[in-house]
């Protein structure tokens, strides 16, 4: 027993915020272009943010790409960029790639941040974590591509994925959504390594994102709880319209997710 | 894949609110002053509001009426009004009531937005949405009454109706609120067609409010996911007492529920 | 049914705020100075507060304590300080505390407010609330400890009990946080006379509280739905830290949970 009181021992509202460096990975129907404000709004904010496009995505969207070639791609940038220190964060279908990236580059990573995020259990794919029905879905409109790729429908996109936003909004972001090749959203993960780091980790919840059936509990706790100990930040919000809309919101609990 | 970023798409922020029909259903123990502030805060935004007393409610309950009588009384509202593109929101009871009137006039209906409200599977009343004991509950009720309605204790609608409310403000919305006729509640209801209509549907969810157990998730998501694909809109507060001391948030988030 | 609309029956945002009578009783790996800034924030709203230190903490730990001496020294000061018309608040373990006091003072006592407790059913321990691997750990740290004492590895209590602080808050909260006796985390209750009390209850619940697996179902709904009936309050926070960041929202919260 410390004979300090709480009060005695600090002044818990004068303290530096820590600076941090930040890898921020988008997630499916999306480019680096998801991060624009939120990336922003972190470096006004005095932090460093990185958003390397992965491999397949991008301006150039192939069909073929693998989720090996995703990992590599961004096991690349971290070693070419020599990133120490990072706080690395995963969106939606992001969530698989930063548990697969950190069981290639852990020393280099200070804590994985799961944004709304998959959190596959080993053995298990992105599609795994969903109802039997919504499976089938995925598989019918991937086969339906012709090029084994998936489009989402407005209205679904609409409602599900930008709930908080208005008409017009949800429609600009639809427009510039790329269409999302199948492959690594299907492919079962071997992660044996990742649950078995000791890295720590986070998840930030925003309490309207019901992107993904049973909703509201595909994210939290069903996806969270995969990681054991893990710290939980909440936030409102949906799944793509509010980092467009409020970046500032996003940017600070990104930090509160991420800081030591 | 578009080659414009959200951002060069559109100035989200920019855009220009559109103006919204709406028609406000209450639900049990209320009558249209349910409605009088978030109302008025609707239409000091620039909406149209409709709140019609459905029958058997108001100043001279009724306590034979039949939930088909409630429905005829809207329907008949819409179509003597000449109501077109209507966001048509039910809240609690009320949910039960606008699953059917679609039924009639979904073709004068542009979205429904269910607040707090029951969405009964085909074949059941509100009643059966309720664990075995709350049945009792209410079937008690009803018959101690002599005349077929349910009146609430206070200390239980104080405590899970207005949990959020001063004593004060408790006591005076349980001072104005009516009896309740049971019929109406524990009327199983035909809603095949209502589960074939491709309206859209949103679920507005106020996280404070355990009005009915099992709590809290009676509301959200055990009624909301009866609806398959829906919006979802979150926001803080009880089941009755929120509409009135906060009427300002309400009717931003029934914008957020009811806009295309 | 009364004739008068909620709007005409009263001014709902003009009425005076009644002055509460609060006993505050603190979790485990705490000791009273846990409500310094709560407890002067509600005095600044013109609150009584009492703040007991119970038996076997402050600044001497007793690690032969039992629940029973807790209960004792709690009850004690309530009859030697003749306390009337009490809110009678428990955090965490405290919820045990509270609800065996009322067993023993409820004429003294006109509520219950179980901020983020536990609410053990009858027959059960506070160890007995969580998860067969969580016990094991629990059974673990008591033994390893060598003097029946339980003390949480820091980075657990980082993640898990002040998730929203900074490292530096984290770090000076935990700096100061006593070892706790295990023996009172093992006894089981008799809670017969608890749950036949007609008291009126409150649950306070944060929502990013994730102090206890299986998060975040812990707290909220699967300890406060064992009151019963009662009024729910939330707000975010997590378990520790935000008493002593946001202690006027917290003075807040609890004025809702506490008053009549």
């Amino acid at each position: 027993m410390n004979s300090k009181t709480v009060n005695e021992a600090t002044h818990l509202n004068n303290l530096a915020q820590e600076q941090l460096n930040f890898v921020l990975i988008h997630g499916a129907w999306a480019d680096v272009s998801f991060w624009d404000e939120t990336a922003a709004s972190l470096r006004q904010a005095g932090h460093t943010v990185h958003v390397p496009e992965y491999a397949g995505h991008g301006p150039k969207i192939d069909p073929e790409v693998t989720h090996d070639d995703i990992i590599q791609s961004v096991v690349n940038y971290f070693t070419e960029q020599n990133l120490q220190h990072i706080v690395l964060v995963g969106h939606s279908f992001g969530g698989t790639i930063i548990a697969k990236v950190a069981e290639f580059v852990h020393d280099r990573i200070s804590r994985l941040v799961f944004f709304d995020a998959f959190v596959p259990k080993d053995g298990e794919s992105l599609v795994d974590q969903m109802p039997e029905p919504v499976q089938q879905i995925f598989h019918g409109l991937s086969t339906a591509s012709g090029n084994n790729t998936i489009t989402l429908p407005f209205p679904l996109f609409r409602e599900t994925f930008a709930n908080r936003a208005t008409a017009q909004q949800a429609r600009a972001i639809y427009d510039v959504s790329p269409t999302e090749p199948a492959g690594p959203l299907f492919q079962k993960l071997d992660l044996k390594k990742f649950y078995s780091l000791e890295i720590p980790k986070s998840y930030l919840f925003l309490t309207e994102d019901i992107a993904f059936p049973p909703a509201p509990f595909a994210w939290h706790p069903a996806q969270s709880s995969n990681l054991g100990m893990y710290r939980l930040i909440v936030s409102d919000g949906d799944h793509v319209s509010t980092v467009h809309t409020h970046p500032d919101i996003i940017a600070e609990k990104l930090v509160e997710a991420g800081r030591d």
